[in-house]
């Protein structure tokens, strides 16, 4: 039985910081880049800093009332021998509310929200009350299942639960300086270190989670202990310790991967949590890995929404170019994972085409999982549909929602980094940053409208005339980028996938002009992707677009047939889906009629007719927020809509 | 404990009957028509015929093996008391041992091998000894588990495989006129009838099955209550007793069904059962609801094998024209429900679109489902792959091998049906019937190479004289049909999709000339299906066709695009597959080069080239029988491989 104990105390060194960073590398000497506290990066546009402030108002408390009803915040209590009953729940349950913590924290690094900080406050306490004597925390394994600690690795999320502790721990400490769930999570880090490593029980998670919430708890405490589990739970997998499955990318050993398989969450938080190794050990073996995965990833098994996951079953990466559209998984926690994991990636290398990733499944695959209102999800999330997939206020397996709350509370800190040698600008937003570059300290503000027009004004205000390089992201997705250094063109290589270095003494009021011209795009797909094959996807900046059926109300958009030279517009429209630019065109819609009580007809039967439409495409993102109908992202793009009368010998 | 034990003598009465028949329509009065006995059926075809010498001499023996290796036939034997040991395998894993037995049954109709009849003996009376005193026989709820009997009809498939039982035990009593294994099912079924129904025990299968089996032991045996139990488990549905899922076809009651909906094996198998009890009540209501069932699979829920169930969670029907290639599921047991649900349509009708489906479902999606060589299985059918899927030699779940043997076996059963008008002519292959109209005699022998041809010459041959009508079907498949009575042409309209009636006095030697043009065909699908659009997949005759890589080996197959103006020749290969009319064709291989490291790229950053190449498509059937390799069944038809440069605003 577990009790409110004395907790004994614990000699915590926590290293010097400066606010929440999401992911600290300030300490190491291989990441390239340094992020910035989310602390020091504030939003004030239109697109973003509304989201944040419905994160603050409905997101949070929302999913605070959903822990409480569905018993998860209950088994704390419980286990602290506050409250009788039974669990409640599944056994990964606990991990809702750490994410939860996690969320909030970086929340109140962006805003401190008196009430939020109250609210989380006493869900802290009853977490540290319920942690056991000899420091292990989780509410599934108490009173009649204590004896089966430890037992189950690879189906029980026991160490992946203990991970959202120790990240919600490291947050929450960074976010408000409090000591008090660190302590828990580095008890229970030491326990779990106690129990597991080499000499000591073999062993590793099936979900991964914990290796890089040990590398944050190392990088928050400076205990190598930490770095050095994380590592060999990294290392056992491919071993047989957990059966070997490709589910759960356990069938070789990691530095021997060379394609993404499996659970797609799960294979990209274990990439997530070796590149947070690489970062602390520089080890070369583990980033050619991590290449090689990024690129069986991106090349052949990404859709383009930045959203992964082709498979319902085992919710898994499929083969080499399976990439379903209707049928597409691409769980919203799993778009979240390819953020975090080129966030890793890019800190290690500077590279624009981690930088590139990371945007495109924010503004697409991550965002289309959550509402317009801030209270309803998508798990899944299609490319296609015919009107019956709609966003849910909860799920029983409640991963994504507060998984997408820690993520978009803590987006201000993906916004900038700081390198050696200068300020690196990874995304844009009108903004104001605080920044610290050798001890000096600048301003850097953004004016732009970002991501619906491509002029974005950044103006630096260091405190003293400072050299430094500024690093700015020419996005991938963009075929042109000019620069002016006030008001003067910049003669430097601007090159698309690439950050563009300015270096000079910097005075208060220099300004950097980037104009990124961004035209409707109509992407292609590699032809071994047949779903797409004689389609194209509309894109627009950083956005990928859709066909909705409400916007469309004059023919059924599973008709629309863009022809090639059709022209395609841009329009801002202030009062649709909360402000958005469509995308209107002409095209053509395919006469159905001829189908009539048929699935299959000789081509000969058939009479193909079209007639003309106007239709509207939206961001893909905004989808599913009004009355259901039909959505396609991949747009059938041939000019022939139906092959003609063949000469068919007999 | 269960023993060997006297079985009470049971007064068996069973009806008369000349043979093994497939569904016995002989009396009830709803059936428009009647099935010819196996027995009575020779096919000497060069298409058929070897395929059943296989199945007698390598895939009954093999898979009889297989369920003595995997403790299939053990359980039995441990359930009888004869050997000691666990119960092996699944819950469900007597069924495939019944499965056997009644594929070994209707293969002794066909002709009789001595090592057949010798191992199907000692099989039956180890699964007579295995039968409790109480009539119930499970092997899984024996000794420790028999408390559980009937506690978890939803999930147990208890009923399931009573049904099994009952289906093997009146094809073995028709093939073999013994009464062992049939004294077994009215045991059982007596047993059931005891436990199950009005003002009994609630309930219904979470597997259908029953139902036809229960209705099959009626027309065996003349007793009602057989079929009336048939027609409570079916009415048992869609009231919550087993609870309400759709995966389980149990949120409606039957008759207010409009779609086919969940496990489309259960789907399927519940309408041949619904179709039975139709079959020997005639209630309208149950018609009705079949004809919409029919029509929403036909039009909207289809592969173009025949081939049903497009998701592979819950192995299930998608929604309307969700019908994917590569991830198609397609169960080979769903493809055979098919052929068993048309066929008991075709009964109650006569109308030919439900032997258009059957045919359709055999010849592609049921026979892709075995190897050339007879001892390798699909559980899945796909339309599309890149070279994984490929045939094993068992299953842990076990259905398909040992189903595809029954229907295998069972074949001459199919050809042909009586009416009180006369002989109906369903399939063709050269053959030798024996057939009795009104008591009278006569022979009807087809000379054909069908399916590669589309010429058939049948002679009848009656004993005397005879005034009747003979019914030919016209394929739905053929666009052009003629027909020659004793080398004149017959003025009858001839409408593909329905039966010709030619009646006459016949007498010895008339000769009915069918010539069925037989093209390759261009079918295109339902635009609606955004998987198959710009696609067109190859047909001729009954057979759909598909590209391997194997055939191709100048390019990918994934690359090819047919362009509409492509001549097909087809081309007899005897060597090949067997002997296969092959397809040959002129079409295009796209350059995927300028993809080379992209998965997406802008339409004007592709240069789209394409070369010409000469391509062999082969039967679908026959796919995976070779090395492996990408295959394709719906082929990319533009003419257009990549939308040229757009007129795009800025």
């Amino acid at each position: 039985m577990k009790k409110m104990v004395e907790k004994s105390e614990i000699n915590l060194r926590t290293r010097s910081h400066k606010g929440t960073q999401v992911v600290d590398t300030m300490h190491n000497t291989y990441a390239k880049l340094h992020p910035v506290p989310i602390e020091n990066v504030r939003l004030v546009d239109a697109f973003w800093t509304p989201r944040l402030r419905l994160l603050r108002e409905v997101t949070l408390p929302s999913q605070h009332q959903l822990c409480e009803e569905t018993g998860r915040i209950f088994n704390f209590r419980r286990a602290a021998g506050k409250e009788l009953g039974s669990f409640q729940g599944s056994y990964f349950n606990d991990s809702d509310v750490y994410k939860w913590v996690e969320a909030v924290a970086f929340s109140l690094a962006g805003e401190r929200d008196p009430k939020l900080v109250d609210i989380v406050r006493r869900v802290v306490a009853v977490i540290a009350a319920a942690q056991d004597e000899d420091g292990y925390l989780n509410n599934y394994f108490t009173f009649e299942r204590k004896k089966d600690r430890w037992t189950n690795l690879r189906d029980m999320h026991e160490l992946y639960s203990a991970g959202h502790l120790m990240q919600a721990a490291v947050a929450y400490n960074r976010a408000t300086g409090e000591h008090v769930l660190l302590d828990v999570a580095c008890r229970f880090a030491d326990h779990i270190s106690n129990t597991f490593g080499l000499g000591k029980r073999p062993g590793t998670c099936g979900h991964p989670e914990i290796e890089m919430a040990l590398v944050e708890l190392y990088r928050a405490t400076g205990r190598e202990v930490y770095l050095n589990l994380a590592r060999f739970f990294l290392d056992q997998r491919g071993r047989g310790v957990i059966g070997g499955r490709v589910v759960l990318i356990d069938h070789k050993p990691f530095r021997e991967l060379s394609e993404v398989v499996g659970h797609a969450v799960r294979s990209l938080y274990l990439n997530a949590g070796a590149a947070d190794i690489y970062l602390e050990t520089g080890e070369k073996a583990l980033w050619e890995a991590l290449e090689r995965l990024w690129r069986s990833m991106t090349e052949r098994k990404m859709y383009v929404t930045g959203g992964v996951g082709a498979r319902y079953e085992g919710e898994a990466f499929g083969v080499d170019y399976e990439l379903p559209n209707s049928r597409a998984y691409a769980e919203t926690c799993a778009a979240i994972a390819n953020v975090m994991w080129n966030w890793r990636m890019l800190l290690a290398s500077g590279k624009g085409r981690f930088a590139d990733i990371m945007e495109l499944a924010l503004y697409n695959g991550v965002l289309s999982g959550i509402a317009l209102d801030g209270r309803y999800y998508f798990y899944v999330n299609p490319l296609a549909d015919s009107g019956g997939h709609r966003r849910q206020t909860w799920f029983s397996t409640a991963c994504c929602p507060p998984n997408i709350a820690r993520l978009l509370a803590s987006l201000p800190g993906y916004f900038y980094s700081i390198s050696n040698a200068g300020v690196w600008v990874h995304l844009y937003a009108q903004s104001t940053a605080q920044l610290e570059v050798n001890g000096k300290s600048l301003t850097l503000i953004q004016h732009t409208d970002y991501p619906w027009v491509g002029e974005v004004e950044m103006i630096l205000q260091p405190e003293n005339e400072i050299s430094l390089s500024v690093y700015i992201r020419i996005p991938g997705w963009c075929r042109k980028a000019e620069l002016q250094l006030n008001g003067k063109p910049l003669e430097t290589r601007v090159q698309p996938g690439h950050y563009v270095k300015v270096h000079r003494l910097w005075r208060a009021g220099d300004k950097v002009q980037l104009s990124l011209s961004i035209p409707v795009e109509r992407m292609v797909c590699h032809p071994y992707v047949s779903e797409n094959n004689d389609r194209v996807a509309l894109k627009r900046g950083p956005l990928v677009y859709c066909v909705e059926q409400v916007d469309n109300p004059d023919f059924d958009v599973r008709s629309l047939v863009l022809p090639a030279d059709a022209s395609l517009e841009a329009e801002w429209a202030p009062d649709l889906l909360n402000g958005v630019t469509v995308i209107h065109g002409e095209a053509l819609s395919v006469d159905v009629d001829t189908f009539k009580g048929y699935l299959y007809r000789r081509v000969e039967e058939v009479s193909p007719s079209s007639r003309r439409v106007r239709f509207t495409a939206v961001p893909y993102y905004a989808w599913a927020n009004r009355e259901p109908g039909p959505m396609n992202v991949w747009i059938r793009s041939s000019a022939h809509t139906l092959v003609s009368q063949p000469h068919v010998s007999r």
